[in-house]
């Protein structure tokens, strides 16, 4: 396989067949440059089954739109379509849509908004809001709600793990269980959402950051078959690394082995002036043996060295060890509150796989059309009426409370300003008999979520950094009441409508039925 | 960023830090080319939670080949090394390491051999098995878990869904919900293990598949939003495609809108000699609704149309959907099995994330390391027998029985060839007390598991097509009995050990406790 050919499979082609038969069809209706809305949005948060979402972290966006504007379509991209055959073997794209695709297919006609990357975000919420000519409007669904929707999931299942975890350090080690080169992605996401570090060097090398590890059982298991010890092992690790020194115990025995085997080595990095990092357990009872371990590290004058826990952690193990080791460490003369804050969690697997709800179902939906210059509503019926879209060009905003706590998302038509609204009507986007009036004591401050990104394809959003993203992360978390972001059952946020976007919404309804 | 950085990040360097830090151990201890062999193999099925895999379709190796053949330390790589600090400030990896990295950094030391793609596999047998210089043998863990690991695990769920939907086309369709970048590989995997087609345009031109598609909801709200009218859009459709006119019926009302529309433009295609394909479901109830639509299809003389099925589906899905066509069909005038046959499946999300669990858990273990010319076996014992891996330098085989069935695959030492024992003895790997013995007319044919893939680092094996791929999976599946391949609870295929190779692994546990 040739690179080129690999290259071209991650290029404008990444996308599916239906956009590009949509698009010749618009290209031969006379439709292709009509001016066309798309919203992007999920529905619902992640549910992993015995425990659910409240809120979620965006994340994506850099990486989408430095594919748009690499994404054209190449002379081999442009053969391959033109090799490919209808129902009675006749070339199935024509030329001259072919020739056009070659000169305007670019993403040089979009505009675009979107909610910032490490913003918490709700429900049925534009994310991102795509106007441009229809017929790459529509080919740039795929590639973007594949970006957009993997790297959401994947910041907030590290915002809930890093919450579970108090804050503590959470290193990212999943690349070899990643999906292939969404590794890379995930890893990325992980450290917006949540994650301080990753073990994957390419990914921290391309993002500025220290890449994080040490050593596997097979380093303890080399100097084994060689005819020597765990000890040998360590020692030898000490010696390459003095100052960077985290042992992994549980090779052996972690007790009766590991661990008293680490503080020899530690003792001899203290007689020569070092400090040693830690060690790492990653197989038994990890609550358990934290517990053990800090008594033995303590008990040696090792009080400061860190404990990685690492094995299939995800937010509720987590939770699970650090109730265990309340509940327990007293009992061998550890005070819990110090063994929890020299904790350290590697998360692999359940990370960066989402584990118990894989997939983010972020959806990319024509809500308007421009029409002799108007922006007419376009709808779509649903049997299920939370599935109905939020019709039309639209803006949306945040609403604080006096205690300056974010208490519901409200979308509104593009010409409606809620700051001006007093008292400020608030519908439900499904229940008719649902609503809420907010007078203006009750509201500290209204924000508009969505940034311009993009004008006429140009950008015009200056991308800000992970840390800057971090740090937008946990001010949007601590605004959240705790109910909210509780880990099982949360609390319901609320993503409500204007009374004017609700009545467009609901004559649509009544028109298209 | 730049292309180059984002291209550095698939490089060498997407891998684990630790493997560089132990690399620079084995560097600095004179072991870094002691020959050592690790083991490629997964420990369980895929659990989904309510249903269970019991076999596995092995997928990925030929995009690891690719890989480890580009793979080398780049000047930007050793940049990134360069640049790391330990815990006092000072260089990580020193100079002389970095330099043997630069000169020596690739696989070209690397004999592996590997169970081919496509064939069915089971727990704790090698898929693959590296041999080569213990450092970069140890770099290559991490991308040849990320690049096998994936593949394997939706070759696995394409399998099953197509089990699930008795062989009728299966379609990939999971680009968007894809975890970003590792879309490609799925869908690759996907058509290894189960999927006739993929609607991903990028990976069907690499791997020259044509791909599938038509259109989606949002042409028929366009006609709409501009004053026309769902016939008008599917009019539309049949103008521009006129032999390939497959229709998605269910954006306005499938029954009363959709599907009587559809009808209308097939019959005017039909004047003009074109041939209908089909039309696409894509909410409500599945069943229900694909019976009243071929009610209605065939009562318009189109009995021959396709009806594609998406929303959702998965192996379980499309269980229930064929069991409630079964009952309910007859009720309407529609014969069940007509109508099962010309189905047509389009999966996406369920496929591509592997949902239910979205991870298979392969490891590569360290079991054996040469010393003076003898290979050394390694052992790492656990506190779960089940995961302490079986030692030492070994060949993987397949048992036939008198019905030419596979019903145990064999681990044995390297000399061994369980092709001349008789009667052949089967150890259980765990259980002391289980074992089963198999004379010469229980058997029809013995089969060695493992080819040769690389020599030194250079290919000794032509990679097969995927058509290849795909016959041998079908093959091998019928080699399976129906127990085993069983959707829900399947029956156990037993994964057993020669007397020697049980014997050494009881030795070499009870000497290293």
């Amino acid at each position: 396989m040739e690179a080129s050919e690999r290259a071209s499979a991650y290029g404008m082609l990444y996308t599916d067949q239906y956009q590009l038969t949509m698009a010749q069809l618009y290209y031969r209706m006379g439709l292709k440059d009509k001016l066309a809305q798309f919203d992007h949005f999920f529905r619902s948060y992640p549910d992993y089954g015995a425990h659910q979402a409240g809120y979620c972290i965006n994340a994506g966006l850099a990486w989408l739109l430095d594919w748009m504007e690499k994404a054209r379509f190449s002379a081999q991209d442009l053969d391959y379509l033109r090799g490919q055959k209808d129902g009675t073997g006749e070339q199935l794209f024509a030329d001259d849509f072919l020739d056009w695709l070659r000169k305007d297919g670019s993403f040089e006609g979009i505009t675009m908004s979107a909610i910032p990357e490490g913003r918490v975000v709700h429900p049925n919420v534009p994310l991102t809001v795509v106007q441009g000519p229809l017929a790459m409007a529509q080919i740039l669904e795929t590639s973007l709600l594949n970006h957009l929707n993997y790297q959401s999931l994947i910041a907030t299942k590290a915002a809930r793990i890093h919450q579970s975890g108090r804050g503590r350090l959470l290193l990212e080690f999943g690349l070899r269980r990643a999906q292939e080169r969404g590794a890379n992605a995930g890893a990325r996401a992980a450290l917006i959402g949540g994650a301080d570090f990753t073990s994957n060097v390419g990914i921290s090398h391309l993002l500025g950051y220290p890449p994080k590890g040490t050593h596997a059982h097979s380093m303890v298991q080399v100097f084994i078959a060689l005819g020597g010890s765990e000890l040998d092992a360590f020692q030898a690790y000490a010696d390459v690394y003095p100052d960077d020194c985290l042992l992994l115990v549980d090779t052996v025995d972690t007790l009766h082995s590991g661990i008293p085997n680490a503080i020899k080595v530690f003792e001899g990095l203290r007689l020569k002036g070092h400090q040693p990092v830690g060690i790492r357990l990653d197989s038994g009872d990890l609550a358990y043996l934290s517990i053990r371990a800090a008594q033995q590290l303590n008990g040696a004058g090792f009080s400061d060295v860190s404990i990685v826990l690492s094995n299939q952690l995800d937010e509720m193990v987590i939770l699970q060890i650090l109730t265990q080791i309340e509940e327990e460490a007293p009992r061998y003369g550890v005070d819990p509150e110090a063994l929890i804050s020299r904790l350290v969690y590697g998360v692999g697997t359940r990370l960066i796989t989402s584990q118990g709800d894989a997939a983010l179902d972020g959806v990319y939906k024509l809500v308007a059309v421009q029409d002799g210059g108007d922006w007419v509503p376009a709808i779509k019926l649903s049997e299920t009426p939370e599935k109905i879209p939020n019709p039309g060009h639209k803006r949306a905003w945040r609403i604080y409370d006096a205690r300056e706590h974010a208490i519901a998302d409200l979308l509104g038509l593009y010409d409606e300003d809620p700051r001006s609204m007093a008292p400020l009507l608030l519908r439900h986007p499904v229940d008719h008999s649902a609503q809420r009036e907010l007078g203006q004591e009750a509201i500290s401050w209204v924000e508009p979520l969505l940034v311009d990104i993009l004008q006429d394809g140009r950008r015009v959003y200056e991308l800000p950094s992970i840390e800057t993203m971090r740090e937008q992360r946990e001010a949007d978390l601590g605004r959240l009441y705790p109910g909210v972001r509780r880990i099982m059952n949360p609390h319901h946020y609320h993503v409500s409508l204007t009374q004017r976007l609700w009545e467009l919404k609901q004559d649509l309804i009544a028109a298209a039925q």
